[in-house]
Protein backbone atom coordinates (compact mmCIF):
# COMPACT_ATOMS: atom_id res chain seq x y z
CA UNK A 1 0.00 0.00 0.00
CA UNK A 2 2.52 2.62 0.91
CA UNK A 3 4.97 1.63 -2.20
CA UNK A 4 2.11 2.02 -4.33
CA UNK A 5 0.83 5.42 -2.59
CA UNK A 6 4.77 6.39 -2.96
CA UNK A 7 4.75 5.54 -6.61
CA UNK A 8 1.63 7.64 -7.43
CA UNK A 9 2.26 10.58 -5.82
CA UNK A 10 5.64 10.64 -7.01
CA UNK A 11 4.63 10.68 -10.59
CA UNK A 12 1.04 12.65 -10.46
CA UNK A 13 1.45 14.43 -6.70
CA UNK A 14 -0.67 14.54 -3.95
CA UNK A 15 -3.85 15.98 -5.13
CA UNK A 16 -4.27 14.08 -8.26
CA UNK A 17 -4.33 11.01 -6.51
CA UNK A 18 -7.75 8.90 -5.03
CA UNK A 19 -7.22 6.76 -2.31
CA UNK A 20 -9.17 4.56 -4.60
CA UNK A 21 -6.51 4.72 -6.87
CA UNK A 22 -4.34 3.37 -4.63
CA UNK A 23 -6.31 0.88 -3.72
CA UNK A 24 -6.17 0.18 -6.91
CA UNK A 25 -2.54 -0.23 -7.73
CA UNK A 26 -1.42 -2.60 -4.47
CA UNK A 27 -4.26 -5.07 -5.10
CA UNK A 28 -5.26 -4.48 -1.28
CA UNK A 29 -8.42 -5.47 -0.28
CA UNK A 30 -10.68 -1.87 0.37
CA UNK A 31 -11.47 -2.59 4.22
CA UNK A 32 -7.98 -3.33 5.52
CA UNK A 33 -7.10 -0.33 3.91
CA UNK A 34 -9.29 1.90 6.59
CA UNK A 35 -8.31 -0.38 8.88
CA UNK A 36 -4.95 0.13 8.40
CA UNK A 37 -4.83 4.06 7.67
CA UNK A 38 -7.68 4.99 9.61
CA UNK A 39 -6.38 8.98 8.84
CA UNK A 40 -6.64 7.86 4.85
CA UNK A 41 -4.94 9.50 2.13
CA UNK A 42 -2.54 12.24 4.62
CA UNK A 43 -1.93 9.31 6.88
CA UNK A 44 -0.75 7.14 4.44
CA UNK A 45 1.73 10.38 2.41
CA UNK A 46 3.00 10.79 5.95
CA UNK A 47 3.96 6.90 5.87
CA UNK A 48 5.03 7.12 2.32
CA UNK A 49 7.14 10.08 3.17
CA UNK A 50 9.07 7.73 5.33
CA UNK A 51 9.63 5.30 2.97
CA UNK A 52 11.12 8.04 0.38
CA UNK A 53 13.80 8.61 3.35
CA UNK A 54 14.65 4.67 3.43
CA UNK A 55 14.54 5.03 -0.30
CA UNK A 56 17.34 8.06 -0.25
CA UNK A 57 19.24 5.67 1.86
CA UNK A 58 19.41 3.02 0.10
CA UNK A 59 20.28 4.25 -3.08
CA UNK A 60 23.55 6.44 -1.48
CA UNK A 61 24.19 3.25 -0.19
CA UNK A 62 24.00 1.63 -3.41
CA UNK A 63 26.05 4.67 -5.20
CA UNK A 64 29.26 3.99 -2.59
CA UNK A 65 32.13 2.67 -4.40
CA UNK A 66 34.93 0.51 -3.24
CA UNK A 67 37.22 1.58 -1.83
CA UNK A 68 34.74 4.42 -0.01
CA UNK A 69 36.96 7.97 -0.20
CA UNK A 70 35.34 9.22 -4.01
CA UNK A 71 32.08 11.04 -3.86
CA UNK A 72 32.43 12.57 -7.00
CA UNK A 73 31.80 9.16 -8.37
CA UNK A 74 29.36 8.54 -6.11
CA UNK A 75 27.46 11.30 -7.58
CA UNK A 76 28.33 10.46 -10.94
CA UNK A 77 26.74 6.76 -10.14
CA UNK A 78 23.59 8.22 -8.36
CA UNK A 79 22.64 10.33 -11.36
CA UNK A 80 23.12 7.09 -13.63
CA UNK A 81 20.02 5.40 -11.27
CA UNK A 82 17.88 8.35 -11.23
CA UNK A 83 18.49 9.19 -15.09
CA UNK A 84 17.42 5.16 -15.70
CA UNK A 85 14.54 5.32 -13.55
CA UNK A 86 13.50 8.68 -15.37
CA UNK A 87 14.02 7.16 -18.78
CA UNK A 88 12.20 3.77 -17.71
CA UNK A 89 9.26 5.42 -16.52
CA UNK A 90 9.02 7.96 -19.85
CA UNK A 91 10.04 11.15 -17.34
CA UNK A 92 7.46 10.06 -15.09
CA UNK A 93 9.07 9.18 -12.01
CA UNK A 94 11.19 11.89 -10.05
CA UNK A 95 11.87 12.73 -6.86
CA UNK A 96 9.02 10.77 -4.69
CA UNK A 97 8.60 13.92 -2.54
CA UNK A 98 9.54 16.62 -4.34
CA UNK A 99 5.89 16.97 -5.98
CA UNK A 100 4.62 16.94 -2.51
CA UNK A 101 6.85 19.56 -1.45
CA UNK A 102 5.85 21.99 -4.08
CA UNK A 103 1.81 21.14 -3.54
CA UNK A 104 1.68 21.16 0.46
CA UNK A 105 4.61 22.89 1.92
CA UNK A 106 4.74 24.50 4.45
CA UNK A 107 0.77 24.79 4.80
CA UNK A 108 0.69 21.45 5.87
CA UNK A 109 3.10 21.88 9.06
CA UNK A 110 3.65 18.43 9.99
CA UNK A 111 4.06 16.80 6.71
CA UNK A 112 6.52 20.16 6.42
CA UNK A 113 8.32 18.21 9.27
CA UNK A 114 8.30 15.18 7.40
CA UNK A 115 9.48 16.41 4.37
CA UNK A 116 12.31 17.76 6.20
CA UNK A 117 13.11 15.17 7.89
CA UNK A 118 13.73 13.16 4.55
CA UNK A 119 16.20 16.06 3.43
CA UNK A 120 17.94 16.06 6.55
CA UNK A 121 18.56 11.96 6.00
CA UNK A 122 19.88 12.68 2.34
CA UNK A 123 21.92 16.12 3.44
CA UNK A 124 23.61 13.62 6.66
CA UNK A 125 24.39 10.95 4.22
CA UNK A 126 26.36 13.42 1.40
CA UNK A 127 27.92 14.78 4.06
CA UNK A 128 29.07 11.39 5.45
CA UNK A 129 30.24 10.41 1.38
CA UNK A 130 32.04 13.93 1.36
CA UNK A 131 33.99 14.86 4.94
CA UNK A 132 36.38 11.36 4.27
CA UNK A 133 37.62 12.63 1.37
CA UNK A 134 39.61 15.61 2.92
CA UNK A 135 36.39 18.20 2.62
CA UNK A 136 35.89 19.97 5.53
CA UNK A 137 32.88 19.44 7.44
CA UNK A 138 31.13 23.12 7.08
CA UNK A 139 32.28 22.95 3.36
CA UNK A 140 30.95 19.34 3.40
CA UNK A 141 26.90 20.70 4.67
CA UNK A 142 27.02 22.97 1.94
CA UNK A 143 28.39 20.83 -1.50
CA UNK A 144 25.46 18.72 0.10
CA UNK A 145 23.11 21.34 -0.02
CA UNK A 146 23.99 21.90 -3.89
CA UNK A 147 24.08 18.16 -4.69
CA UNK A 148 20.39 18.25 -3.28
CA UNK A 149 19.17 21.61 -5.11
CA UNK A 150 21.04 20.01 -8.15
CA UNK A 151 19.50 16.84 -8.28
CA UNK A 152 15.86 17.97 -7.63
CA UNK A 153 16.22 20.63 -9.85
CA UNK A 154 17.64 18.78 -12.42
CA UNK A 155 14.97 16.13 -12.01
CA UNK A 156 12.70 18.78 -12.50
CA UNK A 157 13.92 20.64 -15.98
CA UNK A 158 14.19 16.38 -16.94
CA UNK A 159 10.58 15.86 -16.46
CA UNK A 160 9.79 19.31 -18.93
CA UNK A 161 12.00 18.69 -21.36
CA UNK A 162 11.28 14.98 -21.33
CA UNK A 163 14.91 13.40 -21.63
CA UNK A 164 17.53 13.14 -19.17
CA UNK A 165 19.77 16.18 -20.61
CA UNK A 166 19.50 18.56 -18.28
CA UNK A 167 19.66 16.18 -15.04
CA UNK A 168 23.37 14.16 -17.21
CA UNK A 169 24.43 17.79 -17.51
CA UNK A 170 23.95 19.40 -14.01
CA UNK A 171 25.37 16.06 -12.41
CA UNK A 172 28.04 16.15 -14.33
CA UNK A 173 29.34 19.69 -13.50
CA UNK A 174 28.25 18.78 -9.79
CA UNK A 175 30.82 15.98 -9.78
CA UNK A 176 33.47 18.31 -11.65
CA UNK A 177 32.37 20.95 -8.33
CA UNK A 178 33.37 17.91 -5.83
CA UNK A 179 36.43 16.59 -7.87
CA UNK A 180 38.18 20.08 -7.44
CA UNK A 181 37.87 20.41 -4.01
CA UNK A 182 38.79 17.39 -3.31
CA UNK A 183 42.55 16.88 -2.13
CA UNK A 184 42.81 13.36 -3.12
CA UNK A 185 41.31 13.45 -6.18
CA UNK A 186 44.12 13.75 -9.62
CA UNK A 187 42.06 11.90 -12.73
CA UNK A 188 38.70 11.94 -14.52
CA UNK A 189 38.32 8.43 -13.51
CA UNK A 190 38.27 7.36 -9.85
CA UNK A 191 41.80 7.15 -8.14
CA UNK A 192 41.45 7.17 -4.78
CA UNK A 193 44.37 6.69 -2.39
CA UNK A 194 46.77 7.61 -5.47
CA UNK A 195 49.08 9.37 -3.53
CA UNK A 196 49.21 12.41 -4.51
CA UNK A 197 47.52 14.31 -2.01
CA UNK A 198 46.73 17.76 -2.66
CA UNK A 199 47.12 17.91 -6.41
CA UNK A 200 43.86 19.42 -7.54
CA UNK A 201 42.62 18.99 -11.14
CA UNK A 202 42.52 22.34 -12.74
CA UNK A 203 39.92 23.00 -15.17
CA UNK A 204 42.44 24.43 -17.50
CA UNK A 205 44.42 21.13 -17.12
CA UNK A 206 41.59 18.93 -17.38
CA UNK B 1 -7.12 36.85 -13.96
CA UNK B 2 -4.07 35.20 -15.73
CA UNK B 3 -1.78 36.76 -12.39
CA UNK B 4 -4.22 35.56 -10.08
CA UNK B 5 -4.22 32.24 -11.55
CA UNK B 6 -0.24 32.57 -11.75
CA UNK B 7 0.07 33.18 -8.14
CA UNK B 8 -2.17 30.52 -7.01
CA UNK B 9 -0.89 27.65 -9.10
CA UNK B 10 2.60 29.01 -7.65
CA UNK B 11 1.15 28.36 -4.27
CA UNK B 12 -0.54 25.23 -4.71
CA UNK B 13 -0.04 23.79 -7.95
CA UNK B 14 -2.52 23.27 -10.65
CA UNK B 15 -5.02 20.63 -8.94
CA UNK B 16 -5.50 22.65 -5.80
CA UNK B 17 -6.87 25.36 -7.53
CA UNK B 18 -10.02 25.68 -8.53
CA UNK B 19 -11.39 28.57 -11.60
CA UNK B 20 -13.55 30.08 -8.65
CA UNK B 21 -10.44 30.33 -6.53
CA UNK B 22 -9.20 32.28 -9.74
CA UNK B 23 -12.50 34.24 -10.02
CA UNK B 24 -12.69 35.15 -6.49
CA UNK B 25 -9.13 35.90 -6.12
CA UNK B 26 -8.74 38.35 -9.72
CA UNK B 27 -12.43 39.98 -8.89
CA UNK B 28 -12.74 39.48 -12.33
CA UNK B 29 -16.61 38.82 -12.93
CA UNK B 30 -17.57 35.02 -13.75
CA UNK B 31 -19.01 35.42 -16.84
CA UNK B 32 -16.26 36.79 -18.91
CA UNK B 33 -13.89 34.34 -17.46
CA UNK B 34 -15.42 31.93 -19.55
CA UNK B 35 -15.85 34.50 -22.42
CA UNK B 36 -12.31 35.05 -22.63
CA UNK B 37 -10.83 31.68 -21.64
CA UNK B 38 -13.57 29.39 -23.11
CA UNK B 39 -11.00 26.66 -22.52
CA UNK B 40 -11.28 26.99 -18.86
CA UNK B 41 -8.01 26.00 -16.24
CA UNK B 42 -6.20 24.31 -18.54
CA UNK B 43 -6.34 27.42 -21.18
CA UNK B 44 -5.51 29.76 -18.11
CA UNK B 45 -2.63 27.84 -17.20
CA UNK B 46 -1.16 28.23 -20.57
CA UNK B 47 -1.44 31.57 -20.38
CA UNK B 48 0.07 31.60 -17.07
CA UNK B 49 3.20 29.53 -17.99
CA UNK B 50 3.87 32.11 -20.73
CA UNK B 51 3.65 34.97 -18.41
CA UNK B 52 5.90 32.95 -15.93
CA UNK B 53 8.73 32.73 -18.60
CA UNK B 54 8.05 36.85 -18.96
CA UNK B 55 8.54 37.41 -15.16
CA UNK B 56 11.96 35.56 -15.48
CA UNK B 57 13.06 37.09 -17.86
CA UNK B 58 11.91 40.90 -16.45
CA UNK B 59 13.37 39.21 -13.30
CA UNK B 60 16.84 38.55 -14.95
CA UNK B 61 16.80 41.84 -15.93
CA UNK B 62 15.99 43.52 -12.48
CA UNK B 63 19.41 41.64 -11.72
CA UNK B 64 21.69 42.86 -14.21
CA UNK B 65 24.39 44.90 -13.35
CA UNK B 66 25.99 48.38 -14.59
CA UNK B 67 28.24 47.82 -16.26
CA UNK B 68 27.18 44.10 -17.55
CA UNK B 69 29.39 41.36 -17.38
CA UNK B 70 29.92 40.17 -13.87
CA UNK B 71 27.50 37.07 -14.33
CA UNK B 72 28.46 35.97 -10.26
CA UNK B 73 26.93 39.01 -8.86
CA UNK B 74 23.80 39.21 -11.32
CA UNK B 75 23.08 35.52 -9.33
CA UNK B 76 24.09 36.76 -6.41
CA UNK B 77 21.03 39.70 -6.54
CA UNK B 78 18.65 36.73 -8.27
CA UNK B 79 18.93 34.81 -5.11
CA UNK B 80 18.35 37.96 -2.94
CA UNK B 81 14.85 38.53 -5.32
CA UNK B 82 14.24 34.91 -4.84
CA UNK B 83 14.67 34.59 -0.94
CA UNK B 84 12.57 37.65 -0.75
CA UNK B 85 9.95 36.71 -2.38
CA UNK B 86 10.31 33.19 -0.28
CA UNK B 87 10.60 34.99 3.21
CA UNK B 88 7.65 37.58 2.72
CA UNK B 89 5.09 34.84 1.22
CA UNK B 90 5.99 32.63 4.38
CA UNK B 91 7.76 30.36 2.13
CA UNK B 92 4.04 29.65 -0.05
CA UNK B 93 5.73 31.25 -3.30
CA UNK B 94 9.08 29.40 -5.21
CA UNK B 95 9.10 29.01 -8.78
CA UNK B 96 5.44 29.90 -10.61
CA UNK B 97 6.06 26.64 -12.53
CA UNK B 98 7.55 23.87 -10.63
CA UNK B 99 4.59 22.63 -9.08
CA UNK B 100 2.89 22.14 -12.53
CA UNK B 101 5.67 20.61 -14.06
CA UNK B 102 6.06 18.07 -11.33
CA UNK B 103 1.78 17.49 -11.59
CA UNK B 104 1.64 17.67 -15.85
CA UNK B 105 4.85 16.82 -17.47
CA UNK B 106 5.36 15.25 -19.22
CA UNK B 107 1.26 13.47 -19.33
CA UNK B 108 0.36 16.57 -20.69
CA UNK B 109 2.17 17.00 -24.16
CA UNK B 110 1.05 20.78 -24.64
CA UNK B 111 1.53 22.15 -21.40
CA UNK B 112 5.15 20.17 -21.26
CA UNK B 113 6.05 22.12 -24.56
CA UNK B 114 5.22 25.57 -22.53
CA UNK B 115 6.84 24.37 -19.40
CA UNK B 116 10.29 23.59 -21.61
CA UNK B 117 10.09 27.27 -23.42
CA UNK B 118 9.80 29.08 -20.03
CA UNK B 119 13.08 27.21 -19.13
CA UNK B 120 15.13 27.51 -22.64
CA UNK B 121 14.10 31.47 -22.33
CA UNK B 122 15.94 31.44 -19.22
CA UNK B 123 18.49 29.29 -20.28
CA UNK B 124 18.91 32.12 -22.85
CA UNK B 125 19.03 34.82 -20.68
CA UNK B 126 21.57 33.14 -18.62
CA UNK B 127 23.95 32.08 -21.33
CA UNK B 128 23.53 36.04 -22.87
CA UNK B 129 24.52 36.85 -19.41
CA UNK B 130 27.70 34.04 -19.02
CA UNK B 131 29.35 34.12 -22.71
CA UNK B 132 30.05 38.04 -22.43
CA UNK B 133 32.64 37.36 -19.18
CA UNK B 134 34.65 35.25 -21.32
CA UNK B 135 32.92 31.21 -20.92
CA UNK B 136 32.87 29.37 -23.61
CA UNK B 137 29.23 28.97 -25.37
CA UNK B 138 29.18 25.61 -24.67
CA UNK B 139 30.41 25.54 -20.90
CA UNK B 140 27.72 28.66 -20.51
CA UNK B 141 24.83 26.43 -21.32
CA UNK B 142 26.14 23.77 -18.85
CA UNK B 143 26.57 26.58 -16.51
CA UNK B 144 22.99 27.94 -17.13
CA UNK B 145 21.41 24.44 -16.46
CA UNK B 146 22.99 23.72 -13.07
CA UNK B 147 22.60 27.72 -12.51
CA UNK B 148 18.94 26.67 -13.05
CA UNK B 149 18.66 23.09 -11.42
CA UNK B 150 20.32 24.66 -8.28
CA UNK B 151 17.82 27.62 -7.76
CA UNK B 152 14.55 25.16 -8.52
CA UNK B 153 16.22 22.73 -6.44
CA UNK B 154 17.09 25.32 -3.41
CA UNK B 155 13.44 26.85 -3.72
CA UNK B 156 12.34 23.22 -3.05
CA UNK B 157 14.13 22.38 -0.18
CA UNK B 158 13.52 25.99 1.15
CA UNK B 159 9.73 25.67 0.91
CA UNK B 160 10.18 22.07 2.94
CA UNK B 161 12.68 23.75 5.60
CA UNK B 162 10.46 26.75 6.09
CA UNK B 163 13.27 29.02 5.73
CA UNK B 164 15.94 30.45 3.06
CA UNK B 165 19.25 28.57 4.20
CA UNK B 166 18.93 26.21 1.85
CA UNK B 167 18.52 29.04 -1.29
CA UNK B 168 21.42 31.08 0.25
CA UNK B 169 24.11 28.53 0.55
CA UNK B 170 23.07 26.95 -2.84
CA UNK B 171 22.62 30.00 -4.61
CA UNK B 172 26.43 30.86 -3.01
CA UNK B 173 28.20 27.97 -4.00
CA UNK B 174 26.48 28.68 -7.55
CA UNK B 175 27.94 31.64 -7.45
CA UNK B 176 31.43 31.04 -6.21
CA UNK B 177 31.60 28.22 -9.31
CA UNK B 178 30.89 30.95 -11.65
CA UNK B 179 33.46 33.11 -10.47
CA UNK B 180 35.97 30.00 -10.35
CA UNK B 181 35.07 30.10 -14.03
CA UNK B 182 35.03 34.01 -14.48
CA UNK B 183 38.30 35.03 -16.12
CA UNK B 184 37.87 38.73 -15.54
CA UNK B 185 37.07 38.13 -12.13
CA UNK B 186 39.37 38.26 -9.16
CA UNK B 187 37.56 40.09 -5.87
CA UNK B 188 34.74 38.62 -3.35
CA UNK B 189 32.98 41.56 -4.37
CA UNK B 190 32.05 42.59 -8.28
CA UNK B 191 34.67 44.25 -9.79
CA UNK B 192 34.32 44.16 -13.41
CA UNK B 193 36.87 45.69 -15.89
CA UNK B 194 39.52 45.50 -12.95
CA UNK B 195 42.53 45.08 -15.46
CA UNK B 196 43.34 42.20 -14.01
CA UNK B 197 42.65 39.09 -16.18
CA UNK B 198 43.31 35.68 -15.51
CA UNK B 199 43.65 36.12 -12.00
CA UNK B 200 41.25 32.96 -11.02
CA UNK B 201 40.64 32.86 -7.50
CA UNK B 202 42.08 29.98 -5.93
CA UNK B 203 39.72 28.30 -3.20
CA UNK B 204 42.56 28.33 -0.97
CA UNK B 205 43.04 31.97 -1.05
CA UNK B 206 39.57 33.04 -0.86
Amino acid sequence: MVEAALELFRQRGYHATAMSDVIERSGAPRGSTYYYFPGGKRELAREAVALAGDEIEQMMAAAETTPPGDPASVVRRLAEMVAGRLEDSSFQGGCAIATMVLELAPSDEDLSIDFERVFARWRAALVNLLEPSGIAPERAVILADLVMSGFEGAMLLSRAARNSGPLRTTTDALARVIENETPFHDSEEAAPFSGSVGARRSPSLG
